[in-house]
């Protein structure tokens, strides 16, 4: 009898995990999982790709030792996750099968159909063991090297259970969704519910249109002379640090989710259609207005942003204090900013090509800002507030 | 005889400054020509502007005591600054004047045509005089309140000396250009050479093209809904942080640079409808290539931009270290790591929504990344490489 098909038992169960895919998010899962004590069997299409999570600890292979899985976490490509989590649920008919696709109602569609099909050995009951769900930790780096077992600390984790999609009815069990939140919890996420649509309408926005705005802006650059690309600061490099991203897992990703993104991609070329029929005559009337209209509506939307901790992205009080470039200095200043004992709630470091000084900038909460620079003026460092 | 009609001194030479409009710009360029031993004036048409200015160091005020400056600095708006120039060139017939606005070839034309018309008091034989020059030390935020003195350091300026917009000779005097480029310098920046129209369409592409596209995908956040903006991560506050601007100020920098403007936003909006059409089909024939495209052409893109020092952005190996959120962590990693003596090449911390866990990625050089892992881990820190 599987454990998991009952409720979480504070926290004292290790169920036996099978990773199906070793990428960046399975092997993180395996080497996560693994230091939380559970016994973790890792198998992929790619004999290489498996060898290399289990040598850097994700966990053993499946294929050396046999052993029926309590937990199967598919960890596939986006376009093979529906095959894969039907081939878990049909081979091990006990065991609770977790998919982490970045893309939701695709995949849950895909197995209600098969689920559907009497031609097909899946079933509707054996969807009582499947959750969808996504872990909200991608990274610009991708594959098995990349992997890190705190790759999830503190990041969002969606839960997507498997419902019918035109009653809404709830299709996987209380047992299956708990025991998701339970894995998503040891994994130090933070838990979020949604229905797949809603998920994919969400990731659509926050998500996969930065994606896009960072690819499109990037690909411009690709014939930008070399003394413009010189001028390049953070605002640039903020900007487009997504397009570094993996042009095989993003076209999955992008494809499995086009009808919400074709809605955003509409209204974001009606702005952009907009924005060019304006700057085609700025001084036409009405035309200043236009562009001071997308830069507000820009601030608008950017203070909905949250930012740590879900505290709004202003919040916090800035000083930056100015570093030379040689081991120690940044040390040396957080330092004797904990010696005054205030908290760093974000820092970034402020620099641009051809120099050798740079600037840490510190977010510090409003009230102990005056307190921090004082202190840190005294102690000889060279401070600004902002 | 004013000392800048002559090539600078070796620094030794300290020119009496007008600092013509006190804003982020030119109040942060008062605090550091002051700091670095010039006798600096303010002038703002806002009497509040200006002495919020002097309040916080940046010089004494103009009214209160007239003396004839050596350099006048102009940091207006955009749009008045060709008319501030003007104005400066001719009240102050020995005075270099040089402007700091982020469009260069708008205010040289406007110039140029004061010049040529006889109606007029500015000659031509002034404008040699004149320097235009753009610091690239913009923020998010914006007034005399967030100036600091070392806005500049280790930022770039380009100076794009006055020339004949058909002919391309100089107009600028030698002593002209070499005294922007020593102002530059004292103020810690790194000095770029341009002409106006180059600059323009270089900061139309590595300036403008961001700052629009930040402020696309923010103001599409508007009407998000509380629980998708729940799940927003790193990538999308790093895109949309610009988005946070001051829309004053943008609307004269888009208006007054539209031209190479609108050339690079109908590739933008080509993108976007190529984009469109692959996404209302994503499985006809190469529709998925062409997603797969858009991500590999900012793939090459993004490895054109600039790190710091001018490296390219991928030179650096990353390690993270898990931190609790508390006073003193971050400073105790950092002295572990100069104890091991790493240098820090840049840094950021990881986080999100409902954690007090944070994770503190460092980029080191790669040829020091495992020492440094060993060493931390050894000395007890929860390590990740990458």
């Amino acid at each position: 009898m599987n454990p998991l098909t009952t409720l979480p038992d504070d926290g004292r169960s290790r169920p036996r995990v099978l990773v199906r895919g070793t990428g960046l998010l399975g092997a993180s899962i395996g080497i996560g999982l693994r230091a939380d004590g559970h016994d973790v069997r890792l198998s992929d299409p790619s004999s290489t790709a498996q060898a290399v999570a289990r040598d850097i600890g994700a966990g053993a292979l499946w294929e050396d030792g046999l052993v029926d899985p309590e937990l199967v976490v598919v960890a596939a490509p986006p376009e093979v996750t529906a095959d894969e989590v039907a081939a878990a649920l049909t081979r091990f008919p006990q065991a609770l099968v977790l998919d982490v696709a970045s893309v939701k109602d695709a995949v849950l569609r895909e197995l209600l159909a098969r689920a559907d099909d009497a031609e097909e050995p899946l079933s509707r009951e054996d969807l009582e063991r499947y959750v969808g769900t996504h872990p909200m930790a991608g990274r610009e780096q991708s594959g098995p090297v990349a992997a890190r077992g705190a790759l999830f600390t503190s990041m969002p984790w969606v839960i997507c259970p498997a419902a019918d999609r035109s009653t809404g009815e709830r299709i996987s069990s209380p047992a299956a969704v708990a025991w998701a939140e339970e894995i998503a919890s040891r994994l130090g996420a933070t838990v979020h519910h949604m229905d797949a649509a809603e998920h994919d309408s969400s990731v659509a926005l926050i998500s996969h249109l930065p994606q896009i705005a960072a690819s499109l802006v990037a690909s411009r650059l690709q014939d930008a002379p070399t003394t413009a690309l010189a001028l390049a600061g953070n605002g640039l490099r903020d900007v487009t640090r997504l397009a570094a991203s993996d042009p095989n897992l993003w076209v999955q990703i992008l494809a499995a989710n086009s009808v919400p993104l074709v809605d955003v991609l509409h209204g974001l070329r009606d702005d952009v259609e907009r924005l060019i029929r304006t700057m085609e005559a700025p001084e036409a009337p009405g035309g200043r207005a236009d562009i001071a209209q997308l830069i507000a509506e820009g601030n608008s939307g950017r203070a909905r942003v949250p930012g740590k901790h879900g505290a709004p992205p202003q919040s916090f009080a800035k000083l930056a204090v100015i570093v030379d470039d040689r081991p120690g200095q940044i040390a040396a200043v957080l330092d004797d900013v904990a010696a005054v004992g205030v908290n760093v709630e974000d820092m970034r470091m402020d620099h641009s090509a051809g120099h050798e000084v740079g600037m840490v900038e510190l977010s510090v909460l409003p009230g102990r800002q005056q307190e921090l620079a004082d202190a840190l003026a005294e102690m000889g460092w060279k401070v600004i507030q902002s």
